[in-house]
């Protein structure tokens, strides 16, 4: 199968590598830049690389644009006129319904993988970047259903779990479950960055360190977790977010209206419906962080271990030799990164009972979230 | 050494397990509910229970009050009034102003460790749990040296890291680092909800599952780092919420406003502000991530002081300001105990250098040793 990337950064570049890995695909490569045409072809990232755009899709029977999102338009629509009739097209990028609305030409799928967020550059690319990941299409009605169902089954081959949506949706859920997180990360770090500032100025020794804040200490989980993604890629990030800001404004509104009824709750001072709105979050969140589709509810486990080699491996095998599976995990290290936290999901009440005698059998605390 | 503990949860049980552990120390608990104190004395929290708080308190050289924060400032008082004349009282409250206004009996320091935010109860308790972790102070002016001294290096034996700060503000950081990221995370949970469920009402297929959205898959890493906390423990959260209101409501308001600034950008539809705001964030993050100085040597500095109320908090909050971490100190007082040497560790050439300095500069004689 002849594959074309165009554009082959760190998510084209993955698919090249998993395509030759994983189908043995032939992978042919453009990118505006020929020096990562040539970083993509030293690493095995593609076959061969094109010098015109039009040379790397002409014999393809899949091409991707994966170029930075503002650009996604104007080359999907370049790609198919150089791409053969029976060619189906696709992109990566974060946002569905302005791309949607530049063609209606029947070989186009909009896409949408939930991986990358690590960096940028080919030099990051790797074969397994989409193991287990969603992969979002946005078909349209006059999308191919022949070609639909070839890309489908190619994601699938790279390991993702290509998930149908409407573009619509998919444009407001990312606004609020990818692009809201990323501002309020942003909105967190200037909020702790002006508090440090004013304590700072009041402080009668002089100015404040942010170390003498911090006390030499990390600020807490809390802080680091929420704001982890603060001040990502700005190149893709400014194009994400006016490329999606008519789903982004409304959801922004609501972030303001819901901070406000807090604030107005503080105002008040009462517990109860602070209680209440907590509960509420909590509740919210259990639905949320449901991993699996299948038909049993996730039950979260935490477990207290040593940061050494071997202990997430030990646990792992431990629950795979009694057929327990682990649908997700997250690990949250100790201040001094010593020991740590190990959240696991387990689906069924069954194997969320397993899971916690197995785990304690190995000699670590566990609980039940 | 007879350590005192009011209220045996996670915190106050691993403050028995740690002080019994590694200072060899005889740890009496109380909690106002006798199933927790039998379940700490079967895990070794404690060496004996008690029924009633006073018989706890009575004989003990430490108190800690680690109990839900809304009775603090109430059992602080008690603790006081049961405790010997040289006994140092302590709390692990995450707010530290409305505590210290309920007293000004020079036994008492405000206190509050970074740890803990896993989960809650005794069950969970550990000897570790403060190992290399934060351990905010504040001391006032009336606080007594010798009893200061004596908690910070108890507080340094369980290898926490304590660290002198105003309590004013040690709760304007905390509404910013700690309780902003928890409100914006249930804010997150509550808007991903409210999407959910519109997406349901909006699909012709029908109501629509929260699976079916995220396609069995997870929603991305940045909205379950920034999630992590949303809906925690109501009963402690609560209180938390309310004793920092007068903190947390203009953080509120600064958090508002600056997304009510973003979603203006976004309605301008112009790349380079959004461009800018960005890389501030990342400035901003980068700065508040400084790794500290922990690997350095420590250097010892000798402070002569007169032996007055007071003295030792001066010291401590003035290098704490400055940003300078004190590592380890100790108090030796003159056969006439009108008078005594501190000596001081901290790490690091330059900042011992500073130390130095701001120590002569409020008078007091000091030689590096």
């Amino acid at each position: 199968m002849n594959v074309a990337i165009v554009g082959v950064g760190l998510i084209g570049g993955s698919i090249g590598i998993a395509a030759r890995e994983r189908l043995g695909a032939r992978v042919r490569g453009f990118d505006a830049r020929s020096d990562v045409v040539e970083e993509a072809l030293a690493m095995g990232a593609i076959d061969a690389g094109a010098e015109r755009l039009a040379a790397a899709v002409e014999d393809a029977a899949v091409a991707f644009v994966a170029t930075p999102i503002a650009a996604v338009p104007g080359v999907v629509q370049q790609v198919l006129a150089a791409a053969p009739p029976d060619c189906v097209v696709s992109d990566v990028g974060s946002t569905k319904q302005a791309i949607l609305q530049a063609t209606n030409d029947q070989r186009f799928v909009g896409g949408h993988p939930l991986a990358g967020g690590e960096g940028a550059g080919v030099g990051l690319a790797r074969a397994d970047m989409f193991e287990g990941a969603t992969w979002y299409l946005t078909p349209a009605g006059h999308t191919s259903g022949v070609l639909y169902e070839r890309l489908h089954r190619l994601l699938a081959a790279l390991g993702a779990r290509p998930a149908a949506i409407d573009a619509a949706a998919h444009d407001r859920l990312m606004a609020c479950v990818s692009h809201l997180p990323h501002v309020l990360a942003n909105v967190l770090v200037g909020q702790a960055s002006d508090t440090v500032g004013a304590l700072g100025e009041e402080s009668p020794a002089g100015p404040r360190d942010v170390r003498a804040v911090f006390a030499g200490g990390a600020p807490g989980p809390s802080f680091r977790d929420a704001t982890r993604v603060a001040g990502a890629n700005s190149s893709i990030w400014t194009d994400i977010y006016l490329s999606n800001r008519e789903e982004l404004i409304p959801c922004l509104t609501g972030a303001i209206e819901a901070l406000g009824a807090v604030r107005d709750m503080l105002d008040d001072g009462e517990a109860e419906p602070l209680r209440r709105w907590n509960e509420r979050a909590r509740s919210d969140r259990d639905r949320l962080a449901r991993p699996e589709s299948a038909g049993e509810e996730a039950h979260e486990l935490r477990v207290m271990v040593p940061n050494r080699p071997g202990v997430i491996a030990e646990i792992a095998l431990a629950l795979g030799r009694a057929g327990v599976n682990i649908s997700d995990m997250a690990l949250s290290p100790s201040p001094d990164g010593s020991r740590g936290v190990v959240a696991l999901w387990v689906r069924g009440p069954g194997q969320a009972a397993d899971a916690q005698e197995l785990v304690a059998a190995l000699g670590f605390q566990v609980v039940a979230r």
